[in-house]
């Protein structure tokens, strides 16, 4: 556990913050134009993923407000992207569906995005990207567990 | 330009999101014993990094807002962390300082941090984790400009 390790972390954590802020920003360019916004797509894409959901489920996953996400859910709703009805399993927590349009529309936007990323950093190779995917998955799963109170 | 590539770029840009989150939890937990925050602990690391620095300056390196930003700098200065003075180059801005005390807890978070980092993910080489900063800060680069209103 050498000293040098925990340099390459912390070289690594100090680039992931200018990270989320730059590309939501980026997302947001690119969705405005559908009249969409980053936190409205996030909701989709949950939805179009997971399945059917209800506003605290999709919050807790999202690591967004409950608030911030059912103004999401109104805002698709009246897009017709998304719908509500009954849920079976709990009666004050209504189910978020996406509906058929909101699907398509959410693929669109994941095509859109794939092809613009695999034009990105063209210096890295595909095997570089892979390594840095799995290196960053493993410290998501410990600094999740850490921040949820527990040792990795 | 394969899809693939774009597949790649897009899973590690969902873990981005999440690691911010939870890390400046597992950041903010280890400093409230010293009376700190996430907020205090990026501006006195930019006092100490790279000099001294005004207000406005400090909040377009971290992207926080200014007020934000001011917040600290009084909450630092009431620690003895950091002192203003006059600025020979703009006289409505004054530059913000670490003092030595400011400099010497900066130093011992760095240290702890370093130490709790380097035991992380274990499975990860540090061939592995020097290839995903690498990555990374080219993938930030790129992102960077864009959301800038340029190309990469």
């Amino acid at each position: 556990m050498s000293r040098e390790r925990g340099v390459a972390w912390y070289a690594l954590l100090r680039q992931v913050r200018p990270l989320v802020l730059n590309s939501a920003r980026v997302v947001e360019a690119s969705l405005s134009s559908q009249g969409l916004t980053v936190g409205m797509r996030a909701v989709l894409e949950v939805l179009v993923e997971s399945g059917d959901s209800t506003v605290p489920a999709i919050a807790a996953r999202l690591q967004i407000a409950r608030q911030g996400v059912q103004r999401h859910v109104d805002d698709l709703r009246a897009r017709g992207y998304v719908g509500v009805r009954a849920n079976p399993a709990h009666r004050r927590s209504v189910l978020v569906a996406a509906t058929g349009p909101g699907a398509e529309a959410m693929r669109r936007i994941r095509e859109d995005e794939l092809s613009a990323l695999s034009a990105l950093a063209p210096g890295c190779t595909r095997e570089d990207i892979e390594v840095a995917v799995r290196v960053v998955s493993a410290l998501n799963d410990e600094i999740r567990q850490l921040a949820a109170g527990g040792r990795p």
